[in-house]
């Protein structure tokens, strides 16, 4: 993924403490061609996983979800953080810390949409502490489901987050790995 | 769009008091394929309107403003609804009824990326009473950009959205007019 590394470098922001800022082209406005591509990569990536079902969080994890369902050819479900009206009142929800929000937030998703036959893909914006994407397998299990993949456009290595989903066991794929950024700078590697 | 009005005739439930639960396609559970062909639909209907960015509300709008705007070649802007620490100090905000929540939400842009030179489409879900797609259209002008469209995956008519807009004086579309939603039915016209 060449160009999305190359956008980072590009437009990227460090904002200390850890806080990647990629608002020009991820999670505020969205570049769709770069997201299509980021997509179609995971498409490929995880193409032998058997995924039937990709999941993700709202609100910034919608963009790369749905395009990479759009390649396996598969639906996308996405965890909500509030119930609204048109929820059943019978949910699966957990709950996990929001990094870039400073709180925790609920996850919530509606078991007619992820059940034990269901393949699932977990894909995100971001890979850092893990712990929404943790939330997101806890959903999984819940459930019921099974746990085949997880994909982050963006893994920032120095949060540990690869770490705290690797008893998951399944594979975890990073499109730009961000190894350093302290002294405002942001380190991908090659 | 007979797929999109297919798939309501199918799946989609009248809970009462106008709300239509589309969350196995739309809003919760989506279908990438059905998404994609809305925003290729978009993209066609527009194609004349020189739109260079699409504009929508978090949460649901994003995934039918994405495929526009990917089938468009143009970036998308979500308006956020709580401010994330990435985002500056200065922003655009301005405050929607939301139907569906029963409360008052922030709608809130990042200057940076909506300016005077921009010519924006806006792309949302749903068209029921206008209020959200009104309060983008208010940080359009505040922006100082200019309006070319507007296109709802779903309209609903009898919430009167569309007379809301027209003063906007820009193309209205829709994919999906439900006309009726009254004693459990769900008509859409042909």
């Amino acid at each position: 993924m060449d160009a999305l590394k190359a956008r980072i470098r590009k437009e990227g922001k460090n904002l200390g403490g850890g806080i990647l800022k990629v608002d020009s082209f991820i999670n505020h406005q969205v570049d769709p061609v770069l997201m299509d591509a980021c997509g179609r990569e995971f498409a490929a990536r995880f193409a032998a996983s058997g995924a039937a079902k990709v999941l993700t969080a709202e609100i910034s994890g919608i963009a790369p979800a749905l395009t990479t369902a759009l390649h396996l050819g598969v639906p996308v479900v996405y965890a909500r953080r509030t119930r609204p009206i048109t929820m059943s009142d019978q949910v699966l929800l957990t709950l996990a810390p929001s990094h870039t929000r400073g709180q925790t937030v609920e996850l919530i998703i509606s078991p007619q949409f992820l059940g034990p036959d269901d393949r699932v893909l977990i894909i995100d914006d971001f890979l850092a502490t893990g712990q929404t994407i943790m939330a997101l397998a806890r959903l999984t299990q819940a459930a019921g489901a099974t746990l085949v993949g997880i994909g982050a456009v963006i893994e920032k290595t120095f949060e540990g987050g690869r770490d705290v989903l690797a008893p998951l066991g399944v594979p975890i794929e990073a499109l730009a790995i961000v190894t350093d950024m302290s002294d405002g700078r942001i380190i991908i590697r090659d």
